[in-house]
């Protein structure tokens, strides 16, 4: 509390210079501020922090890391790998504040359950235990709590983990937006699964397991402001079941992603810079439905940055990746399974995507989301 | 989703017909609704679902517990004790929206640390890990939420716990207060500890650790539209390492509560219900410091129900209790430890106070909490 505070001089550091030559404005004015990808020499907190782009990533750097001394929160996962008490651990949490709570193909509730258990999951581990804690709006429907947790409820047993303890918590009306849900999540790590994203190598086949962009566009559709009709749905789903089926086909898997916020593009840049490998990908391959595709070209965006909650990125060594490719194909989840490129030495950190007229284009890490709120 | 929603149902059933009868108007009028001790026949979320009494339990038993098939729910207790890969581990959630964010003596920050860890040692586990998210309104100042973060992390190497994994969210201003934090946290049961609620047994000492109702009476002294001069700062405390001097004089101990919302009053009337016992407090013995009682009786509170974040309750088999007292005495966290009642085979159930008038008076569970957001 009486500590002196770094937190100005820290965040200071963490602008680089080049970028604040030119987007500096002579004198922010933040009344008001609304815009989700944001200037990045703020001084407050603006909806690009919680985008799970490059301003996430400073404030965790920058901020929460030196703060809570945080040597495990370095590698950048979203779970961390524990060992407590003899067990290999996986440890994760994501607050969800979704809006609207219900959207085409799921609702708060799914995500809550699914985005913490894919999290275990992309360790390899096996999800066995939720927390979950809401903070409900004063005024809220008591219907609408109540379809929440049956819908968390029935995804909790779909992914075969168990709701072991919660939280509630009311806020005053107009401190909140309905319902937020906070789940954090503890799964088992086999015994020699060591999947990590700084162990992506040279070599390695990168394949993802179905259609991009679905989520995001869902959430889209049907936000306040930008309704437009299309029949996508959320891809929400568990995907600790796919994991163990390609752990299976291969045990030594290097690195999962779930593409959430910030989508593949995403992924894709942290595993590369933890890794220092350089990913390239051919755009014909990448699996994007034409409804995502056209509502995208709608609205501007880039289906490689739109959120997904129901599928997983992979790097699996050559040798293995047909295996790994078959058995992802035999299962629910990853029918749509596709090679989308390979991980080289050239260009460390570094995504770039093949264009199918010749071309090469960089893939960068996004400062904030296109969308916020999408998870 | 599409399932039948039996929640009003549900809500229905748990409203005891006589007080029904009672407090029902004859057409409830919610606009604008907020009061923490709300009425019970409702269909939309009052602040008193928030305040950990009555109605904090009826939403566990009547909607949340069966939408989510909780087993280990059903416990009741702060944390869920569980086995995953041969370790006993302790598993607790708590999302922290106290307001205002600094308040004398600590901050949310300190809270989300405490307050997770103490519910983990209530099960006589050894707090290890924590999960940390945060949920930030647009435009809180960066410098705030370093605040809170560098209170954080203090707060966490003094409680010798490591965070371990963590999630940022934004939302839209107007739609947060500031920060909203939860954690989750784990910890390991030493062998041969059963710590629970429901083995409080008659014969069984009452021990408080020291005084009662400070963290409430801070919070309420700098409160908006409360201000009023005291000098009593917050208890907020970790737990875990006076909960291991307690287990070295005894190691069967029957039950611990951290009394938080809700105050002494609650914490003894769920570990009553749970065991199927009664509790005699003697009024003169409880630990009510003289500022917390003029505050009280300032305000019309009674201090049993006023919350703490640095006091455990326990209940010690009669053959230890001197032992156990011995030992808190001499530790910084239980230096103000007393015995200040008794277990008994009489009125299960129910946690009766004898007055320094020679009277008896009944101690019931509160609806919701006298003041709303007090951790």
């Amino acid at each position: 509390m009486a500590e002196a505070m770094p937190t100005r001089t820290r965040e200071a550091d963490a602008v680089r210079p080049e970028v604040r030559t030119r987007v500096r404005p002579a004198a922010p004015d933040f009344d008001g501020w609304a815009c989700p990808v944001p200037l990045r020499d703020h001084r407050k907190i603006v909806m690009g922090h919680g985008g799970g782009g490059r301003l996430s990533a400073e404030l965790v750097e920058h901020l929460f890391a030196p703060a809570f001394g945080g040597e495990l929160l370095a590698e950048l996962g979203d779970s961390a790998a524990l060992t407590l008490g003899g067990a290999r651990l996986a440890f994760s949490t994501d607050s969800y504040v979704v809006r609207p709570l219900f959207f085409p193909g799921g609702s708060i509730g799914d995500l809550a359950v699914n985005g913490t258990v894919n999290d275990l999951a992309m360790t390899g581990a096996r999800p066995a235990f939720l927390s979950c804690a809401f903070i409900l709006e004063e005024g809220v429907e008591l219907a609408t709590v109540g379809r929440i947790a049956e819908a968390l409820g029935a995804a909790a047993r779909a992914a075969e983990v168990t709701v072991a303890t919660g939280d509630t918590k009311v806020v005053d009306a107009g401190h909140g937006d309905g319902v937020y849900i906070n789940t954090a999540g503890i799964g088992l790590i086999p015994d020699g699964v060591d999947i990590r994203p700084r162990r992506a190598a040279p070599g390695d086949v990168v394949i993802v397991s179905g259609p991009i962009g679905e989520h995001g566009v869902a959430i889209m559709s049907v936000r306040e402001g930008l309704e437009f009709g299309v029949e996508v749905e959320s891809d929400t789903a568990p995907l600790a079941s796919l994991v163990r089926a390609m752990l299976t086909a291969c045990p030594d898997l290097h690195a999962l992603r779930d593409p959430t916020r910030g989508g593949l593009a995403t992924s894709l840049n942290e595993i590369a810079s933890a890794a220092g490998v350089g990913i390239t990908l051919r755009e014909r391959a990448l699996p994007v439905p034409e409804a995502v595709a056209n509502a995208c070209a709608f609205l501007g965006l880039d289906p490689l940055y739109v959120a997904n909650e129901g599928r997983l990125v992979a790097f699996v060594p050559r040798a293995h990746a047909d295996a790994v490719l078959a058995a992802m194909r035999a299962h629910p989840q990853g029918g749509g399974a596709v090679v989308i490129g390979t991980c080289t030495a050239d260009h460390p950190g570094i995504v770039v995507v093949n264009t199918g007229l010749g071309g090469t284009r960089v893939v960068d890490l996004p400062l904030g989301e296109q969308l916020p709120r999408i998870c």
